[in-house]
């Protein structure tokens, strides 16, 4: 085995701390927290499920599924940033891009490119491909949390429109399901599981 | 939203259910087993990072990363086999065809088609995009096992005549990796973690 291929692999076994992070959102079942690793997987198959109502142009669901696959690898040594965490976003940036560098030097040159590039491409949110992945990013923890009383707006008393402003992508890159957002924050609003 | 839609997101909220289906792997840490969703998230990075190593004709790699996908989605219904379960393996089939025709009822039929097709194609293992996938399906559980001191090998007592033909594919797939695998069942056969 060849000395890259070894790296290879311990990058593969490094990228298995992704199952021991816990994100916020959880589960359907509400049994616990999903891990980093579980999101990863079910963004990547919600991206590729809903591609047909996809409004943009020009968007590669192949390189959207790849992005899916690494946009939170950063998160092994960066930890998870919760989406509405004001005071960790100051530091999110710095964290991950230091997490990026011990991360991606385990693999070929080439190969650290796309990876690092994927992420970055997404982080960035300006071509069509990163658009629509940051629309299903953000819809699928929405839609978990719709289906357990709006555990983590009712955690953290998040206010409506920074709900609103966070699902924006999904209006742009999916508006057929514009509509059920609406819906649903207005439904959690009357509930008082969301603030005004 | 359209009744088509709504049938979509009953079916991305289903395969919610794979991040608490446990499979006999742990995780590398050691701290639990691992969930399918996480197994599938695993599989498919790992096709990804070692595809330049795959030494079949013709191999899409964008297929096999759905196949890695979904390959898993009819466990909702039929549960986890474990891979040297003989007794579970006989009756493998039928619990699983029996799941598929109740989980892609949910989605369109040309979508149902493609998931469906590209799991009975993972399953029959007979094209190069299947024996790749298979390759890396095999060879992510042996990398765990590997780092858990041979733990599910060890738990139910499996022989390496076993082990070295459940890994076949690895060494049609990615020869280059075929050292590695000897060396670990060598390995793990005169630490006794493996039965001769």
């Amino acid at each position: 085995m060849t000395e890259t291929l070894k790296n290879q692999l311990k990058f593969l076994i490094e990228a298995d701390k992704t199952k021991s992070i816990s994100r916020q959102t959880l589960l359907a079942d509400e049994s616990r927290r999903e891990t980093v690793a579980e999101h990863s997987w079910h963004f990547a198959l919600m991206a590729m499920t809903l591609f047909e109502y996809c409004a943009l142009e020009n968007v590669d669901i192949n390189r959207v599924i790849k992005m899916a696959l690494v946009h939170d690898l950063v998160e092994i040594y960066a930890g998870d940033t919760f989406a509405y965490d004001e005071r960790g976003y100051e530091s999110k940036l710095k964290r991950e891009q230091d997490a990026a560098d011990i991360l991606y030097k385990l693999l070929p040159e080439n190969q650290a490119q796309e990876y690092r590039g994927l992420w970055e491409e997404f982080d960035e949110m300006k071509t069509p491909d990163a658009v629509y992945a940051a629309a299903v990013d953000r819809f699928q923890p929405f839609l978990n949390n719709y289906l357990t009383g709006g555990h983590t707006w009712v955690k953290y008393g998040v206010a409506r429109d920074k709900i609103y402003e966070r699902m924006l992508p999904v209006k742009e890159a999916i508006p057929q399901l514009w509509g059920f957002v609406e819906d649903v924050i207005n439904e959690n609003l009357e509930k008082g599981f969301v603030k005004e």
